[in-house]
């Protein structure tokens, strides 16, 4: 980055907000896969090389023009939690390149309580987003395993999905309207609930992933704070019998807020950690419910009905508990499993109810298939958190002892697994996103004219391509 | 139409499905707005070209190819019954326009029972889905007043929104897939019930309104017929405590599948046409509620005790049953009314609970001061009929007495009252969408840079632009 550049970002969002520390910088240098806590351990790594911390729209867009005018590349950084290498500081085909930190972006903009919409500035995190909405007696009710960190806007632009998803839906389905900054124009979306004035560009957008604009206002359904929680826990003889009784609930609706289904091995191991529950729970797989809002003793009279018409049994509320208490926290463990010589990564996708079980087998034998070429022994576990009434997400953690080069053993696995997914018919992500890890297989999902309307909307709106370089669509696209 | 172009798409479909015969022309010169009846009464009136018939997605292929490469502007054509233009036989900047007529694309494609999804061609009509469904013991549930005519690609084209969207849904939320013939390529989407595989383009191509391509085949969700249906009826003393209740019954969810009301104009008429109702009820508003599917006795609890609440009396089953019965009729009353020179037509628009007051005024007064203005008196009537946690539409009839020119009287006073839709926050088009009589109002709605993304996509897919000219994105736009 020359001083030229420097001066012009320092112009647009003030000196002090032009950040060129190594400790920024590297901190800025990727998101939280286990590649990139692999690469934050070696001596050298690539870093963006400055990070601009505009503090509403308008500096987002005074930044934008500096990097259209300049030819700096801009990669959007909320907070920071992607995990398919969509922060890269990638700068395709730009001398420089920024990481745009929306954390100044914070705060509740506007709320209407009896339509039941907030508008949250795009850089407000899950818990701060919360608490503002708390002050007033209500909730957003996104729950990512992301939570404690990502931002609204992250959500927005990756298509997240929570752990309340059974009751409060996708992000998706809760955003009612955006403001999004874009490197040739503004844009503000949502005039009303429902629409068929053309095509719902809101959708053009959510899944963006930064290449067509910066978010930088959401406007979302909100709801009262929850009164009651209930939880109740089950056990299944199998996988099969568990995802029955999860289609059962999914196809009759109004059921619980939160629903997963652990298969064996993750019901061993989650069991033996929590360490209540003895041998006979431990051996088939295990299903969470919590009950949030109105009419729980209806909707769980009627969900335990169909579970146990599956084959279920309840065993009380203690897992269930147990699991709210530490869901968070999975994603934070990875380190110190890496320092024990295990690797240790999380991968997901969907389908319908039907192709579940053939989707599942393919994922693990990938995975399993794919350590056992490197010399590896691994232990895979999978469960269903999101459910629909059509189908599922599968969500897979695999262990496994790799002595040398983690990394170099892990690609050639998850080029593997992502085949497999293709092949399957599954998606390449229900809620992870496509970043620059899963942006190789996009064209297998979407084809090629999926391809071709993508990069036609970011030649339009973004022709100098100055946001987020090959995330999402592959670099050497050259549409 | 040259003689080559005739023989080019005899080739593609075979000649029996070239139809050049008066009235078919005829039949395919428009849609169903009070406009396209009126037009219709005329001597001299646009016709399309032919009529071409592609009996499955590889002759649609073929009618697209050779339209492209014989310049041929091409409108996709299913039942029927736009009431916004989207069918005028504009051939743009071709020598020649044929309705490309969808019918022949009809039948079950595929059923998946155990995922509860359904693949429909898209020539398929609601009726003749419900049929093929209902062998199964499945329904769409999709039952908007067009219902009769429109098809199942039509419904996807447009946004349609149906009567039981309170319970089952816009016909948005019903999709899961989507099969499209665009000029350049052809795309299948929808992989998985959820995805965060980049933005959802399924989106892009409902409400395109065959601008990108011809949809050929759709994936819906369907559900089990449900096996019982319950009615009630309620009264209000005002339209503000009626929609007070239709709020608090959206914002708590799992409510009635149907829910109307009917402000005091349209209360007093169809009231007085149902001819059973003393005085009392009719001078206030009233609401109909339909419930279908599971746990209807705990739901109606529920939602009878917010309606009681707000200010409502149940008045029993009655009215509810004889709205159900002529609930697809009114649009066939319009060609008698015109008969003895009332002029009769409906728009619809939606917003956010806290603007809705706001928007039925402005748009009342927009009615009322257009035809005053022509020397006209009118009767406007409004009722709400689909509801949202975040806000509701606003479907308006209107009622005046125009002696002379009524297609002349008509165009100032819908320009004013699309003025006024889009100065009091609510979208152009809740469920008729955006044809060629909304369009020049879009740009006010989605903002250029929203046009701009419409226009980008367009060039992309149809860049010889002989898909539907001059629907959704104007004529006049250069892009």
């Amino acid at each position: 980055m020359t001083a030229e550049d420097h001066a012009a970002l320092s112009a647009a969002v003030g000196p002090a907000h032009v950040d060129v520390t190594t400790e920024a910088r590297i901190r800025h240098a990727g998101g939280r896969s286990t590649p990139d806590l692999l690469r934050r351990r070696e001596p050298d790594q690539d870093a963006p090389d400055a990070v601009v911390r505009p503090a509403h729209h308008d500096e987002v867009r005074a930044c934008l023009d500096v990097a259209v005018a300049r030819g700096i590349a801009v990669i959007p950084f909320g907070g920071g939690t992607s995990v398919v290498g969509a922060l890269d500081p990638e700068r395709g085909a730009h001398h420089a390149v920024v990481s745009l930190d929306l954390r100044r972006l914070s705060g509740l903009v506007r709320l209407d309580e009896v339509s039941g919409e907030a508008v949250l500035a795009a850089g407000t995190t899950g818990p701060e987003a919360e608490a503002l909405l708390s002050a007033h007696g209500l909730e957003l009710g996104h729950f990512p395993q992301s939570f404690r960190y990502a931002t609204i806007g992250g959500f927005a632009a990756a298509r997240s999905s929570g752990q309340n998803s059974a009751g409060n839906g996708r992000f998706d389905t809760m955003v009612t309207g955006i403001r999004v900054a874009t490197p040739t124009g503004d844009i503000e979306l949502g005039r009303s609930p429902g629409s068929a004035a053309g095509p719902d560009l809101i959708r053009v957008f959510l899944g963006s992933e930064g290449i067509f604009g910066v978010i930088t206002e959401v406007r979302v359904r909100v709801h009262p704070i929850p009164r009651e929680r209930v939880f109740e826990s089950w056990s299944f003889p199998d996988f099969t019998s568990g995802v029955e009784g999860l289609r059962r609930v999914a196809q009759q609706g109004n059921g619980p807020t939160v629903i997963r289904l652990s298969d064996e091995a993750e019901t061993a191991v989650s069991l033996a950690q929590v360490g209540k529950i003895g041998k006979v729970l431990a051996k088939g797989t295990s299903v969470v419910t919590v009950y949030e809002g109105e009419g729980i003793d209806e909707r769980r009279t009627r969900v335990s009905a169909h579970l146990a018409a599956a084959g279920g049994t309840s065993s009380g509320t203690g897992p269930a508990e147990d699991w709210l208490k530490g869901r968070f926290d999975g994603p934070y463990l990875r380190d110190s499993l890496l320092d024990a010589g295990v690797f240790c990564e999380t991968l997901e996708t969907a389908t319908t109810w039907t192709n579940l079980q053939t989707l599942r087998s393919a994922v693990e034998t990938a995975l399993k298939g794919g350590f056992s070429a490197a010399g590896a022994k691994s232990y895979v576990m999978c469960h269903v958190s999101h459910i629909y009434p059509t189908g599922a997400s599968l969500y897979f953690t695999v262990l496994a002892g790799v002595r040398a080069d983690p990394l170099g053993a892990w690609e050639p696995v998850k080029a593997r697994v992502n085949d497999a997914i293709i092949a399957a018919g599954g998606t390449i992500s229900h809620h992870h996103a496509v970043g620059r890890d899963h942006a190789p297989w996009l064209s297998q999902e979407i084809g090629e004219t999926g391809m071709r309307i993508l990069s036609a909307i970011k030649r339009e709106l973004d022709p100098a391509g100055i946001l987020n370089p090959g995330a999402v669509i592959p670099l050497e696209r050259n549409d």
